[in-house]
């Protein structure tokens, strides 16, 4: 016999599968949930049963859109130059990459990375339509903005060689590598001292 | 304009105001409901719509029960001692107490403490109904289990005074202070130290 009341426990056991949330966590949710006005939890309700039907991938970049979008708003917005991609592992890092307001070019999202421990392969990924893309835009420049991971790394070497032997005239950059902004020196890890070493900028 | 597609923004917000939730947090919690199977969320949503209706209060204990139960199961249960009560702030501290298995008799849950900070007065507190339920069940012993910081002390101590004042034969408990299981004494704080020194027990 469980001490709290069934729908309770059930809510609990449900809100535990989130990613990253541990039966107290759960609890706290639930318990929040269970006093919180009606119109909020009929609200969330709404929101989470609707959120897949509401969202698709748009078929040109594979950012998410709203379902009764056709392509991406910022591939389809006239000041932006489509010849320049940025290509990113996921749809957040274009979240990430439009706060820095830098960047007006557009956006290509793999959606994910090649991982053969957890079964993904290029073919998974979408860079077929990338190499197309690049073509029918007539790209100029495309920035590989992949994590820095080892996963990042070499799913961004791998997209560059395809493109190096198909397109051996466009320019492929990627972000810097280098000291993250606000970090000391001395709690630097190894890798980005070397790194940042190595592409030292002149003065 | 939002970056990422409206249904999913607007879940993100609403997931933003669990307790504890920052925007990275809610933005994990969204994309994993985008890619959960559809029955997953049908489930979730059903149980979070219908959380408050299926559960109340029990008239007696104030322990949260299954809507269609009339009092606690385990003020119910033949077995425990009705003539002990442990006194509690809140729901969860009864699970905490019932999973040391060592409690046979039944809980009273306040529902709070008292906290002229939050406008939180002892007629807000399930503390009328004790002291009815005390005469009612002829009760022997009452176990203070409030929590062990200021407002948990402070309304033990005006629980345990009225106590006092209208049932002058009653025994009153609390539960031990001093050295959690597994503490390094020197990692222990002042405070518990000083508990436990005071409350040392003869070998």
């Amino acid at each position: 016999m469980s001490i709290l009341p069934t729908p309770l426990t059930n809510l609990i056991d449900e809100l535990g599968q989130l990613p990253g949330v541990g039966p107290r966590t759960a609890e706290r949710y639930a318990f929040h949930l269970l006093r919180s006005p009606k119109e909020f939890n009929d609200r969330l309700s709404h929101l989470i049963t609707q959120v897949q039907d509401g969202v698709k991938y748009c078929p040109v970049t594979f950012m998410l859109i709203d379902a009764d979008q056709e392509v991406s708003p910022l591939y389809n917005d006239s000041r932006r130059d489509r010849k320049q991609i940025a290509v990113v592992e996921q749809p957040l890092d274009v979240v990430a990459l439009e706060k820095t307001m830098a960047f007006l070019g557009v956006y290509h999202v793999l959606g994910g990375v090649i991982s053969p421990i957890d079964g993904v392969g290029p073919e998974q990924l979408h860079i077929a339509e990338l190499l197309a893309r690049i073509k029918a835009d007539k790209a100029k420049e495309i920035i590989l903005a992949t994590n820095a991971s080892v996963e990042g790394e070499s799913t961004a070497m791998y997209v560059q060689k395809l493109m190096r032997e198909q397109h051996p005239k466009l320019k492929i950059t990627r972000l810097a590598r280098g000291i993250p902004s606000g970090v000391d020196i001395e709690y630097a890890d190894q890798i980005t001292l070397l790194r940042a070493l190595e592409n030292r900028q002149s003065l």
